[in-house]
C-alpha cells in the first residue's frame, strides 16, 4: 500500500514471542520550494520541510502555501513538480511549487502567521491578529442549517472505515471533509495532523470548493491552534475533533466563530465554541 | 493547576445536553532566542515559535538547543530567562538562552537536522547522515544489561499514574525516563510531543545525568523520526512508545543501536530494532 511499508519485527506477548512483519506508516522528508518571478528571472526559494508520508505531495505542497497565507488563490499557481536530484536512495522529497508569471507570493506569511516581530514579543492574542489579517474567508458572514447531534456522532465511524492505512498501520492522523448531511467529500492520512489537514485543504483548493462554508472538519486527534488556523484559512464553519482542544484552539475558534467540538466519542461531545451550528438537545440540567 | 484551563462548555450526549466546565490544556507560543558573543557586542537570534504547554520553559529551550546540536553542553550555557515585554496580556512567552561570553553556538544546526542543502536535496538517508555528524552520545558503545519485558510492560501504568495534566485535561502529550530497574526519574508533559521530551532533556541536562546511557524512555503517543533523534542526542539506549514508530524512527534507531519498541499496551510489545536489550522470553514461534 503506498504510504505504508512491511518491516520484520519481534511481538512480545506476556512471556512469549513471536517473530513476523508488522506494517509501519512511511515518513519521509518533503522540501517544500516556492519559485516565482518571469521566466528569465525565476527565483527560487526553500518554504520548509516537514515530515511527511509520501502520497498527495502536490495537494501537501498546495494547501501549505494556502493556509500559512503565501497565496490565496489556486490561480496563482502554474504548476506543482517534484524536483528530481542525483539522490538514487529517493527522488520524491522534493516539491516545488512555480507561482505563475509576475504573482508575488507574500513571503512575509513563510515566518509562520503566529510569528511576530512586534515589540509584543508573542503571545496567543498577536498570533490571533496575525491571522485576523491574511485569512480570506473566515471574517465571511457564515450561514449553514443547525447541525443534529446525531449527524456529529455519526462522523467518526464514517472516517474509521475509510482510514485505510491508519487500519493497516495504527499509525497516522486522518483529516476528513464532509457536507452539512454528513456524506464525505475528502480525507486524507499523514503521520503528521498539520500535514493531513495540508493535503485535504490542498485537494479542495484544486477541485475549485473554498470557501468550505458549508462543511465540516473531521480531526482523528486533537484539535491544536495551528490546526483550527489552517480550517479557518480555508473558510471551514465547523470542526470535529475526536481529541481534545486546547486553550488557544479554543481562543481562535471562538474570534472567528468556529464551532469547535471535541472529544467526539461513543455517541458524545463537547461543544467549546459556536454552539449555535448544532440543533441543541434536550437541556437536561447545568451542574 | 499550571498548564491548565477551565472554560465553559456544552456537553452532549445521545439527545440530551448539560453545560458545564471542562478543563483543556493551555497552548501558548513560545519564542526561543538566542545570545551569544561578549557583553559588549552581544548577538541575539530569534531560534523558533513553538506551540507550547507553558511551565518548564527554561527546560524546554535547554533540550531544544541542546537536541538541534545548537550547544553540546551545559556547560556552554550562562543563562536562561524568559524576556519581558510591554505586552499586559502576557509576558512569559519569550525566552531567552544567554551563552557564556565567547561560546560560539553551532546555528548550522538551527536550519533544522534534517535538512541539507546537498544536491541529494532531501532523503532519509541524508538525514540520518546529518545526525550522526552532531550526536555527542550515540555512537558511544552502549552498555545495558538485558531488561526484562515485565518491566517494560510495567512502564504506561507508572506514567499514567503521574501524567496529572493529562488526568485532567485528556490533551497532552508525555515523555518519562526511567532507569534500568524501571524506577521513574522524570516527566514532562506538553501538547507538543516533541517540546515533552525537550523538556525532559532539559531538565536532564540541568540535573547532569547526560548522557542517558542507562535510560530508558517511554512515549505516551507515537514514535517519530524527531523523537527518535532527539533521544539518540542524548544517548539514550531505550524507547518504548505507547503508539506506532514511522518507518523513518525505525531506521534511524537501527542506524544508531538504538532498541525502539511500539504499541506498548496491555502486557504486549513490539520490538523493532536492538532487541538484543530486552531479555527474550519463550520463543513460540515464527508466522
Amino acid at each position: 500500500m503506498n504510504g505504508s511499508v512491511q518491516l520484520p519485527v519481534f511481538k512480545v506477548s506476556g512471556g512469549s514471542l513471536q517473530s513476523g512483519n508488522d506494517i509501519l506508516a512511511v515518513e519521509e522528508p518533503l522540501e517544500i520550494r516556492l519559485a516565482y518571478g518571469s521566466p528569465n528571472s525565476l527565483i527560487t526559494q526553500n518554504l520548509a520541510v516537514t515530515m511527511r508520508t509520501p502520497g498527495n505531495d502536490e495537494e501537501l505542497a498546495l494547501g501549505f502555501i494556502f493556509t500559512e497565507g503565501i497565496i490565496t488563490r489556486d490561480t496563482d499557481i502554474d504548476r506543482i513538480e517534484h524536483v528530481f536530484t542525483s539522490c538514487s536512495e529517493n527522488n520524491q522529497n522534493t516539491i516545488q511549487v512555480i507561482l505563475n508569471d509576475g504573482v508575488k507570493p507574500n513571503l512575509l506569511q513563510a515566518e509562520r502567521n503566529f510569528y511576530t516581530t512586534s515589540s509584543c514579543g508573542v503571545c496567543g492574542k498577536t498570533s490571533i491578529q496575525a491571522i485576523r489579517t491574511v485569512s480570506s474567508f473566515a471574517t465571511e458572514p457564515l450561514d449553514c442549517e443547525p447541525i443534529h447531534p446525531g449527524l456529529i456522532s455519526s462522523l467518526p465511524d464514517k472516517l474509521a472505515e475509510q482510514q485505510q492505512l491508519f487500519a493497516a498501520t495504527g499509525g497516522l492522523h486522518a483529516a476528513a471533509l464532509f457536507n452539512n448531511e454528513g456524506n464525505l467529500i475528502f480525507i486524507r492520512e499523514d503521520v503528521g495532523r498539520h500535514n493531513a489537514l495540508d493535503k485535504l485543504i490542498g485537494t479542495s483548493l484544486n477541485a475549485k470548493i473554498l470557501p468550505l462554508t458549508k462543511s465540516i472538519l473531521l480531526l482523528s486527534g486533537r484539535a491544536s491552534f495551528e490546526l483550527v488556523q489552517k480550517a479557518a484559512m480555508a473558510g471551514i464553519p465547523v470542526i470535529a475533533a475526536v481529541g481534545a482542544p486546547s486553550s488557544l484552539a479554543v481562543s481562535l475558534a471562538k474570534e472567528f466563530g468556529i464551532t469547535l467540538i471535541g472529544f467526539l466519542r461513543n455517541n458524545r461531545f463537547n461543544i467549546y465554541s459556536g454552539e449555535e451550528r448544532i440543533k441543541i438537545p434536550v437541556y437536561e440540567n447545568s451542574y
